[in-house]
C-alpha cells in the first residue's frame, strides 16, 4: 500500500489510449495533428489564448518559464521550499544562465506578499546586486498547500508593480484547482500570472507536462531554448496526445479530485495535532514517532520520513479506496 | 507512402507493450526495476561494464555526453554537416557553457583522419585559442554513410593520441551496426569511442534513447547533469521499458535491418548515377529534377527535397514492403 | 627594432599623465568625476547621444557587445579570420551564454554584404537551427584593412533588414578613421552601428577600451553584466582618466596617423608584389621567403611570422622613425 | 576626510614607479619580464611553490578561483556576507556556469566548522540537490574580523575531509596578515585553503589583484578562463609590475599595518560599546545616531551608513594621521 510519492503511480488508462490511438505515422516534432491542438486546448481551458508547449519534465517547464523571465545577471524570488531551489539540482541557474535565487520564508511553503516585499527591500538597486527579474511561486505548494485565487492576485499586483515576471510551478497545479472549485484562469492570468508550469505526469501522465504562457509572445524564444535543451522530442505526438486526452472529459480534474478526496479522508483520520501543515491537495505531513512509523510500515503502508518525528504521506489518482480506508484506520489507532 | 523521416514512424509493438507492462507502481525517477536493469543490459551487448543513462531525445544524449569531455573553454570536432552542428539550435553549447564547435569536411558527412589532422593541425597551443577536447562522429552519418570499425578505430587512435574524448552520435546506430554486421563493441569501444549516444526512437521507440558511458567513472557528473537540464522523468520506467524491450531478443536489430533493406531495394532501383552517396544505412539521397520529384509525389510518394535537384528518402522499422516496391518501381520508371 | 605587436609598445604620454592626475581620492567604480564625463565625451566625438563604458581589455568590449545583441541560442556573423573567432578563446560563447558563430569570407578579413547574404540564406528559419542576432566586423580588420563609410552602410542595412546587431570590433578603430579621414560617425551609427568597441590600449593607453552603445538603453543591462564578469574596476577612475585624455586634442587621431603614416612607408617600401593584403591602417602582411625573414631579423628587426613564407609586420603609436626608415630601407634591399 | 572606502584611495607611490618603469616595449599579455616573475616572487613569499596570476579585479579573481573547484552543478559554501554573494551581480554563478551558493551564519562575517556542518548536512547525496564543491572565506572579512591560522585550519580539515575546494577571499588578505602578524603561509596553503584572490588594489594598487593556486596544476585551465572572461590584459606588465613592486620591501604589508593602526586608534576612540564588530583589520563598523552621524558628517568626516543607526568607517593605506586623530577626537566627544 503505497503512499510515498505520486510519480511512483501508474498512468491512467486515458493517457494510455491517447498513446495508443497516437501510434501511426505523423509528423515529427511537433509539427504533428495533437501538438497543433495544444494552443486551442488551454487557450479554451483558460478563457483566453495562450500559448502551450509540451515538455517532459517539471522541471524542464519550470527552467523555461524562468529564463523567459530572468536575465543571466537577474535575480529569481522563490520561498525557501520550493522544487525550483531544492529539487532541480541548479536547473534554474543553467537555464537562465546562472540567475540567483532568493529565498523567503513562509508556512507551508507558501509565501505572502509580506514576505516578497521583505525581499525586495533588501535588494538595493546597485550594479553590485543582481536585480529581481521573477517571482515563482508553487501552487499546490510543496507542503500541500494552496493558494487561493486572492492570495495568488496579491502577489500578481507586486509583481506587476516592480515589473517582475510571475511564475507557477504548478507540479500539482490540478490538485490546487480541484481543490479551490475555482476556474483555472482565477488562479494564472486573472491574479497575474505569467507562466505556468502544468503538470499532468503526477496526475496520471506517463511524462507529460505543459508550459503555459499567458503571453504568446514569450513562445519564440521559449521554443528555440525547448529544443536548445534537448526538451524537442522528434515523437512529440505521443506527450501531446496524453495531454489533449486528460484534458477532454475533465480527465485532470477529476483525476485530482480523487487524490484530494483520499488525502482529506487520511487527514480526518490524522486529526489536528497530527498535522504540520494544513491538508489542503494531496500531499499530508504527520508527526509520528519512531515507533508509530514502524508500526504503520510493519502494517504494508509504505511513505517518506520527513525529518525526525514527521513523515509525508502523498495519494494519487489511483489510491485504493481500500488502502486508504485501511491506513486511516491505522492512523486512528496509533 | 510516407518516406520523409524515421520519427515520423510509430512505435514497434515490443516498446508500446513494454509500455504498458511498465505501467505499475515503482520507485520515481531511475530508482524503479527498470531503470536499474540498464547498466547491466547494456553491458552484456557491449561485452564490458558501461554505465547506461535513459534520456528522452538524441539531442540530450549528444550533449551530455560532450558536457563530459569538453571544458566550456574547449572546443568540439566534428563534420559540417554534423547533427550537432546542423540541427541542435546550440545544445552542445548550453550544455558544455560554451564550448566551440569547429568543422571539419569529408564525403557522405564521414570525418577521415587526415581531415581530424588538419582541423588539429589549425590550433595553436595557445591560451587564445580554445583547445581541441573532444571529436564527435555520427554512425550511420546525416548522408546515410557508415564508418567501419577500422575506420573508427583509426579515429580513436587520434582522439588518444590528442588526449580528446571520442562521443559517437548513434541516432542511427542500429542501422550502422545491422549495416555492417559486426559486434556493437568494435564500433565502439574496442575502437577507441568514449560515449555512444545510442538511439532507440528512430528505430522503434517511442522516446527512448541510451547514453552509453564507456568509462563509469563519468556517470556520476553526468547524472547530475541530466537532472540539472531536466531530462530525469519522474516515471523514467516507461522509458527504461522499452530500451530494455527493445535490446531483447534483438529486437533493435531486427527493426534497424528492415529499414536498411527497404533502403538497399531503393537504391538498387535508383541506380549508381542517381545516389549522391552510397545507399548503407536507413537513408537515400538521390538526384531528382523538379519535374522527377512532382510526378514521384503526384504517384503518392512522401519525402523531402534536399536541396535544389535532390531529394533525401528515408526507411524505417516499418516500412511497408508494398510501399517500396512501388517507390524502387517508380525511380526505376522515372 | 620592434614591428610584432602595438600591444607591445608603451603608453603615450598623455595616458600616463592622466593617471597621475587622477590619483587622488575618488568615488570608487564609476562614480568618479572621469567616469562620469564618459558618456558626453563620447556623445560629442559621435555627435549624438551615446553610453560609454571602460574595460580594461577590447575582448571584455567585445563580449559585453555581442551578449546585448544575441540570446544565448542566437547566432552572431562574422567574418572567419575575426578576433572574436580566432583569439578569444571563446568569449563570445561565454558571454551571450553559448551563442554560436557563423563564418564567412572575404578578402583582407572583410565581409562584404554578398558573404553575409550567403551566410543568412544558409540559416533556415526553423527551430532545430539558431537564428542569426547579430553581426560582428573588425576595422581596421585583423588584416590591416579598413571598411568605408560606405561599405559599413551597406552591412547596416542588412543588418537592420534581418534584425541584426552591428557590432563593430574597433580594436584599431583610431586606425581606420585615421586612414579614411572621415568622422567617427559615419564608419558607425550613421552607418547603422548599434555597438562599438573603441580601443585605447593600441593606440597608445595602458589598458583601457570604450564601449559605445549608440543606443543608451542597452547600458543598464550591460553594465550589470560588466560587473558580473568582473570588468567594473574598483578603481575606474585610471582607465576613464586615460580615455579622456587621449580623447582631448585628438591625441587619439595624432596617435593613429603616427602609425599609419608608418605602415605607409613600409608598404611603399615593400611594392605591391609583396604585399598580401593593401595596407590601409597599421598592419603589413608580406610575402618574404624563409631567409628573407632571417636577413630581416640578423638587421635587428622584429616581427612575426604568419604562416610559411609571411610576415606580419605592425607599426604604432610610438615606432621609431628611424627604425621604420632603416626597415623600409631593408625591405628594399632584399 | 574620507573614509568610506579603500577602494577611493589613490595608489601609493611604489605602484606609481613600477608603472612608469614599465612602461617600455615587451611582449604581449603575460609574456614580459614581470609577468614571468609573479610565479616566483610569490612561491617565495608563500614558502612553497605557487601558480600566480594577476587579474585587474577581486571579483575575477574570486570568480576564476570558485570556477577551478566547482562543477556547473556545484555548490558553493559561504557566509551570508560573503563578497561573492552580496557584491558581485553573480559572477561566481556566471564563470562557473550557475553553481549555486549556500550561505551560512556566523558573527562578523565568519563562518565556523559548526556552521559549514549544519550546512552540509542540510545537503542530502542525491541527484537532486547540487552537491557541495568549495568553501569560500573572506580574510579580513566583510565585517574586518579576521580569522586566525587555527581557525582557518579547523575549516581546512573540513574541507579535506568533505572533498571541497578552499578558496579564501583575500581582498584585504593583507590587513589580515598585518593584524595577526603571522606568515603568509600559515593562513593558506598550511591552513588548507587551496586558492587565495589577494587583494593589491584596495591596499595601494591602482588595478591589481593576484589569484594565487596552490596548486599550480589548476593554472592552466584558469589561464584559459582568464583569457576567456577577457581578463588577460594585452599590456598585463603593467599589472605584474605593481604587484612585484607592492611585494618588494614588504610595501603591502606597511601599507596594511598603517591601515590597521588607523582603524585601531578610532576603535580605541570608540570604546566597545559603540563597536558592533571587533576591529581587526581596517574596518570599523559602529552604532551611531542619526544625530551622531551628521554631526560627525558637519565636521567633514565622509563615511557610508550601514543600516539604522550603524555606519561604516574604513581607513586606508594612505589615511592621514591628522584625519585619524580629528575622528578618533570627534567620536570621543559624541
Amino acid at each position: 500500500m503505497r503512499f510515498f510519492s505520486d510519480n511512483a503511480a501508474p498512468a491512467c488508462p486515458e493517457a494510455l489510449a491517447a498513446i495508443a490511438a497516437a501510434n501511426r505515422v505523423d509528423v515529427a516534432y511537433d509539427g504533428d495533428r495533437w501538438s497543433r491542438r495544444l494552443d486551442s486546448a488551454f487557450s479554451e481551458l483558460f478563457e483566453r489564448e495562450v500559448a502551450a508547449l509540451w515538455v517532459s519534465t517539471g522541471t524542464a517547464a519550470n527552467a523555461l518559464a524562468l529564463a523567459a523571465f530572468a536575465p543571466p545577471y537577474g535575480r529569481i524570488l522563490c520561498h525557501r521550499q520550493a522544487h525550483i531551489e531544492v529539487d532541480e539540482c541548479g536547473a534554474p541557474e543553467f537555464y537562465t544562465g546562472g540567475a540567483k535565487l532568493l529565498l523567503g520564508e513562509g508556512e507551508g511553503a507558501k509565501l505572502a506578499p509580506d514576505a516578497v516585499t521583505a525581499l525586495m527591500a533588501g535588494i538595493t538597486d546597485d550594479v553590485h546586486r543582481a536585480p529581481p527579474a521573477a517571482l515563482s511561486i508553487t501552487n499546490a505548494t510543496e507542503y500541500g498547500c494552496v493558494y487561493t485565487p486572492e492570495e495568488t492576485a496579491a502577489l500578481g499586483e507586486l509583481c506587476k508593480a516592480h515589473g517582475l515576471g510571475f511564475h507557477l510551478d504548478g507540479a500539482r497545479f490540478a490538485n490546487a484547482v480541484a481543490s479551490l472549485g475555482c476556474a483555472p484562469a482565477d488562479l494564472t492570468w486573472r491574479a497575474g500570472v505569467d507562466a505556468l508550469s502544468f503538470g499532468f505526469t503526477k496526475n496520471g501522465g506517463l511524462s507529460a507536462e505543459a508550459l503555459i504562457l499567458f503571453d504568446p509572445a514569450l513562445a519564440e524564444a521559449t521554443r528555440y531554448r525547448r529544443k536548445r535543451a534537448g526538451h524537442l522530442l522528434s515523437k512529440g505526438r505521443y506527450l501531446a496526445a496524453q495531454i489533449l486526452a486528460m484534458l477532454e472529459d475533465g480527465v485532470w480534474l477529476r483525476n485530482a479530485r480523487a487524490a484530494n478526496a483520499a488525502a482529506a479522508r487520511l487527514a480526518a483520520a490524522a486529526g489536528d495535532e497530527r498535522l504540520i501543515h494544513p491538508v489542503e491537495a494531496n500531499e499530508m505531513f504527520v508527526r509520528v514517532s519512531a515507533g508509530e512509523a514502524a508500526s504503520l510500515r510493519a502494517q504494508g503502508f509504505d511513505f517518506y520520513d520527513w525529518g525526525p518525528g514527521e513523515a509525508r504521506l502523498v495519494t494519487s489518482w489511483d489510491s485504493d479506496p481500500a488502502h486508504v480506508d485501511a491506513l486511516a484506520a491505522a492512523i486512528r489507532a496509533l
